[in-house]
């Protein structure tokens, strides 16, 4: 049978969710709550790689294994080995040939930004902290120059194997900044995304909404494919993975 | 110079406020601030003691002390020496004989629940978690008859000094409970609280949202000024003082 389960965690303590030569990964850690379980330890596909530090809400993977428990009750029993900051929160039985990464139609990322002049002691694992007033109705125009089908190497970090082969071109179909009190969240929907591209997106929205860069200059950005004129790499940590959309009905 | 300091901390890896013969205070780690500051370290007087693991997200606390530093830039100093999960918010000055504690009108408290049948990673520092359905609806209900002058000592933890000497008699002013998705916030607002009173307070509301508890049954608990028909005490890591209201005016 092929499982598709979905996961949230805290990434704070992990290497990301791919399993790594060096640090813990979730993979891993998730692949000994299977073992635990099911008594073998199959291969686990995930629906993207995230970096070290990024959390995730609702993270999909699938891998095929034979058990008698209901697949409604495997997170229950998934939970019971796995540690408090990884939790499995629903799984289903998938056709065979279904692959959580590839059936991908698009997925959704949340970024976290606390925007206050002094810190705030809950915001340290959740939130990227920017001190300086930001403007959100900025932020907003300039992310919906985002929005469409564009090349986005200029929000690629260097390494990326997508821009080594020059395929770029990814197709964004929503992106949206929301203030509440002092917290700002940039959510972003698009049916791929390169190396760091979120978090150089958010970065590229605090230059507008701290008056750095005008939101009209975005088109400008991305036509140069320069990553040097895009804003910084925001942190890992305020980075989640929120949502996968599947073109078929994963009820 | 008497100065009101208002505070946010993180309650978690602190004994409380007050300082203690074991283990670390939030008063000695501010005190440590001070006296990295102004170069002297003053009695300082808290709104309230607040118990090991409950944080604050606006805790007033005054101190006497002589210093050029214009009030309005106190935080941003102290903060420099503060730990990352203690922040000062705003300092003014108050007339010398202002008390944060006896100057104090009412007091808020926030008590939050994460209610879900499956933990949320992301919930473990800051909400107590029940896993089982709790009604909302019938926890305002019951909320309701917690409302005026009543003599509380029935949702007082035992070895409490005014329960010694008969002080048991405060008056709550609201009390709400509202859900937000899998997320209970109960807040309450009293002139004065008993040892361990909004614990008790929400255990015994979420007795009511469990449906072990009638909402009705809430005055016969007062009437009956016995603890063991109140509900649990839940976990100091829900719990978070939120804010102080003074008679006189302070911003």
């Amino acid at each position: 049978m092929n499982y598709l389960l979905k996961l949230s965690y805290d990434g704070t303590n992990y290497c990301g969710f791919q399993v790594q030569p060096n640090g813990r990964s979730v993979a891993a850690a998730f692949q000994d709550a299977l073992e635990a379980v099911l008594g073998c330890r199959p291969d686990i596909k995930g629906c993207s790689r995230t970096d070290a530090g990024v959390h995730a809400l609702g993270f999909m993977l699938n891998f095929h294994a034979d058990t008698r428990i209901p697949a409604a009750k495997l997170p229950l029993a998934l939970n019971q080995h796995l540690p408090p900051d990884i939790r499995a929160l629903e799984a289903r039985v998938v056709p065979d040939d279904f692959h959580a990464r590839y059936a991908a139609h698009t997925k959704t990322y949340l970024y976290r930004i606390h925007n206050s002049p002094i810190d705030s002691p809950f915001a340290a694992r959740y939130y990227t902290k920017v001190p300086g007033r930001l403007d959100a109705d900025r932020m907003q125009q300039a992310a919906q120059y985002f929005v469409g089908k564009h090349d986005f190497l200029a929000l690629c970090a260097s390494g990326s194997s997508a821009a080594a082969h020059g395929d770029t071109v990814r197709t964004i179909t929503a992106c949206d900044v929301q203030r509440r009190g002092d917290d700002i969240d940039i959510t972003v929907t698009a049916d791929g995304y390169l190396y760091n591209m979120v978090r150089i997106l958010a970065g590229t929205l605090c230059e507008a909404g701290a008056g750095r860069l005008a939101p009209e200059a975005v088109p400008g950005i991305l036509a140069s494919r320069e990553r040097k004129n895009a804003g910084p790499t925001l942190a890992a940590k305020g980075l989640f993975l929120k949502s996968v959309d599947y073109d078929t009905p994963i009820e």
